[in-house]
């Protein structure tokens, strides 16, 4: 044993996760604090909101701190597909450049990513086996089966000289995921009985009594309420879903419906699904054009657009304006999904455009038709009874989440746990857990096509731009500092009442303009501050404003 | 009899609240088709939506239609105090200068309202008792208390010379609503043993199986919640909720708390209670400095908030940023409210930020301390026993829910039930009802302090400013048509990264432009395509462009 190793020791960085819902991103370290080994673990995106962030599409953690030391980060290990775990991989590969390892949907989806963004050639994906184990430098890494709601979710056992540490990424303790094995409990299980170091786990509903329920009873009860339906029937939910997708398919078997998939997402987790051997049984499926001709009675819909986006098959069907999918009177929209916060508004103008058409809309409030993925508070009980961590560290929530989680975790009696923000790097072991260190973190926005960082500003610039609209000013000066002609006043996003105002007080300033101190910044600030008077006294509002001089 | 009278009719035009939750506006014609009289029945407010409507704080509805014959509009009635009643009456009274009728607790905020807006000399309010009649041209129209959210709810009965309308205004049945009295079904069912014509009706909750609750039950469980509280408590309700907070106040009392209240809104209702003679039993308030100073089991505080709004109490106590009230580990905070759709991200961050300085945060989801004030289905039907209409109209909700309460209706073998868009004239009488005319109708925007029609696009234009930001480009001409200088280039909103290409675009046309072809918009447009090609291919958006000359 060399002198390092007494300074050695295992480190747990969230640079992603730990404050949201989204955007998950835990890198693990195991070293002497300048000689450390990294994995990641998960690498995924948020979405953006045009009330907080407009026009950003994306959000990803800012990895700045890893990337620096990319040489020393030696994997990124996938647990699931889901966007928020692995939708950044694209963006940030490019920054860390090490192998990425995920069991066979998981790889092949993230293969369906890289391709688009052109690095199909550049990245090694490692396709793991279920229930697999890997061998990274200092981790060893076992894949254990857990339920969740999409195929092949997993947690991890991180195998290291100090412990093993428990990830579970996202999931449930469903009894009938439908795809897939139940949770590998006795894995679980025995990583308690030889004393495991910390449990990092899914924070999502911990706010929430009893149990998740399972994907089981929600085909039972979508194909009676199926049953029931006379007309054209459209079901969307999360084309991830792949067990509801194949309820769905069960439905339209069992009751004589032919089943159309419409839109991008659907066709693509459908393929993904069925390469790496899943939907074996899904019926056969017929395209939306020829679903139009079948009686109302034979057709089932299977839908992107749950969340209400505006590009989705259904938003385009509830303004009628699909090209192969008309709904009206006596038809049915089953929303087999949950409203995801900041979405509420979204998806209910898509139900009410359904109902302007006559259609019927049937959801989770009315109907049993949906479970969440994530584990209620029974669900994480029984977690901590089987695993008996040392040490919790909930991940993946709102801080409100995690605080409650924690909360649950000493309740269970886990001796500490620690409620990290992203960038707080913890150490496991050796000794008792501690926070050691705080690193660059933050989020990065894609916008456009463009990552800038969060603080820069522009989204915030735009907020702006939305709240009180725009005046750009530029006032012509000859070389004597002499007004050379009118200026240009450009107005954008403010009423045509306040113009006049705004345009008297540009010339109102112009006249009184002085060339013989020849001041240009004197002047555009005099113009700046008169308009945003004039706006304030007429609008009650103050336009972003901005003057310039050319000089002819 | 005069001929006329054979043309005559009894007409129902919502010109706001069908289609929305908000915005009540129906108004009640009878007479010939071009010599009605008209009544209103209520007067309110939407608030408007970042993501939505950009900048715009309240949305009214657009009431053209009356205001070219105002001089036939007699009276505006007023069932109940809320926002979404009376908040659009100092910026429409102007449009219609007609009396106005509420009972004395709406009146008294009424009243706050008119004084606010400079109007509380010109305008005639008339103070109804509860359970009172008033007598407008052919409408006679009784007062029938029933209950809310909110002291003093009126059902109208609206008598003419076809038959009598019942107009709910918002209502639930509530067994014990604490403050005012139960509903009166008595006149309700007497209404519908006379024979009722009508029936215009809440649509809120009627999606919802089941019942809404009471206030006497919230009552008991807050004051058993916060028996069990040991640190500081803070609850946030809706400030309207005089019943809710005259809970608080006993729960203040219950555990020797002294209470204190946080925000204006919570000051000005109370006061306005208290005017109207409830509240008699609220204990003695301190302020929010003297609270500070008190034992944390010995302090409550009553807040505004509950919607996370920015400015409110709550949302500066979490932030830390309140001058009396500081809340931190021990401490709880109570959401006694439901969370209105669109509001859920503002609350969530709130929620967090307590979360963040260690305060426990209790909702409806976890514990029993809120009911709503709307009709569920079974309340919705216990209504029609009661009044029996021969036609159904419901409104004061989105589209799928008058559509779901119109078939609920129908259910209860209602004849007829008639779902209506705003500006759609319903003929009640005589004869089957029916949609006989479609008026000018839409919404307006108070943006800033200025009245804009919806459709006038600013705050569409501030959208777009929002996603993609900015560029203005000012060239100086001389006289010939020759560049006379550097142009002026603005931008905002647009990432750093992209400002080269899009000056490069600017300077490229204008080297190229030929002054002899003086052809002045075919540059600007050259420029502006340029500009917005660039900022395509290097951010892949197009900001909004605008490109002017000056001639020097």
């Amino acid at each position: 044993m060399d002198a390092r190793l007494n300074e050695s020791e295992l480190v747990l960085l969230p640079l992603g996760g730990a404050g949201e819902i989204g955007m998950n991103f835990n890198a693990y370290g195991c070293g002497a604090p300048d000689d450390r080994r990294w994995i990641v673990v998960d690498c995924g995106v948020m979405f953006g909101r045009e009330s907080a962030t407009p026009g950003v599409d994306l959000i990803l953690p800012d990895i700045r701190f890893l990337a620096e030391q990319h040489e020393n980060v030696l994997a990124i290990v996938l647990t699931h597909a889901h966007e928020d775990h692995i939708g950044a991989i694209a963006q940030l590969w490019p920054l860390l450049r090490c192998p990425l390892y995920a069991t066979p949907f998981t790889a092949r989806l993230i293969e369906n990513k890289l391709a688009e963004a052109g690095l199909a050639e550049r990245v090694r994906v490692t396709i793991v086996p279920l229930g697999g184990r890997i061998a990274i430098g200092p981790f060893e890494i076992d894949f254990i089966s857990i339920t969740h709601s999409i195929p092949e979710p997993n947690a991890l056992a991180i195998r290291t000289p100090f412990g093993v540490v428990v990830h579970t990424g996202d999931w449930k303790l469903d009894p009938d995921p439908l795809i897939g094995e139940v949770t590998d409990s006795e894995s679980l299980r025995a990583l308690g009985d030889d004393g495991a170091l910390a449990l990092v786990c899914d924070s999502t509903n911990a706010l929430v009594a009893g149990e998740s329920g399972s994907e089981g009873r929600v085909r039972t009860s979508l194909i009676d309420l199926i049953g029931t339906l006379t007309g054209r029937v459209a079901v969307t939910a999360f084309a991830s879903n792949v067990a509801r997708l194949e309820s769905v398919g069960e439905a339209a078997r069992a009751h004589g419906r032919s089943l159309a998939l419409v839109g991008r997402s659907m066709n693509r987790v459908v393929e993904a699904a069925r390469e790496t051997g899943y939907l074996h049984d899904f019926p056969p499926l017929i395209d939306a054009d020829e679903a139009a001709q079948l009686p109302p009675n034979r057709v089932l819909y299977l839908c992107t657009g749950s969340q209400g986006e505006t590009r989705a098959a259904l938003a385009r069907i509830a303004a009628g304006e699909h090209p192969s999918v008309a709904l009206g009177p006596g038809d049915t929209v089953i929303f087999s999904s949950r409203i995801i916060p900041g979405n509420d508004l979204a998806i209910f103008e898509v139900q009410n455009k359904l109902s302007a058409l006559g259609v019927e809309v049937l959801t989770e409030r009315d109907h049993f038709v949906h479970v969440s993925g994530h584990p209620c508070r029974d669900e994480l009980a029984q977690m901590y009874r089987w695993v008996r961590p040392k040490v919790a560290v909930p991940v993946h929530g709102e801080l409100r989440h995690m605080m409650e989680h924690a909360r649950l975790a000493r309740s269970l009696q886990v001796p500490q746990a620690i409620v990290l923000q992203n960038g707080q790097m913890l150490r496991l072991a050796p000794g008792r857990a501690e926070i050691v260190d705080e690193t660059p973190s933050g989020r990065l926005h894609l916008d456009g096509k463009v990552l800038v960082e969060e603080g820069n500003g522009h989204a915030r610039a735009r907020g702006a731009l939305g709240y009180a609209g725009f005046v750009a000013a530029t006032i012509p000066l000859d070389g004597k500092g002499r007004v050379a002609g009118d200026p240009s006043l450009i107005l954008e996003g403010i009423p045509d009442q306040v113009h006049g105002a705004i345009r008297a007080a540009l010339e109102d300033v112009i006249k009184r303009h002085d060339s013989k101190r020849r001041d240009e910044d004197a002047l555009k600030e005099q113009a700046r501050l008169a308009m945003r008077r004039a706006a304030m006294a007429h609008w009650g509002k103050k336009p972003v404003t901005r003057v310039e001089v050319v000089w002819v």
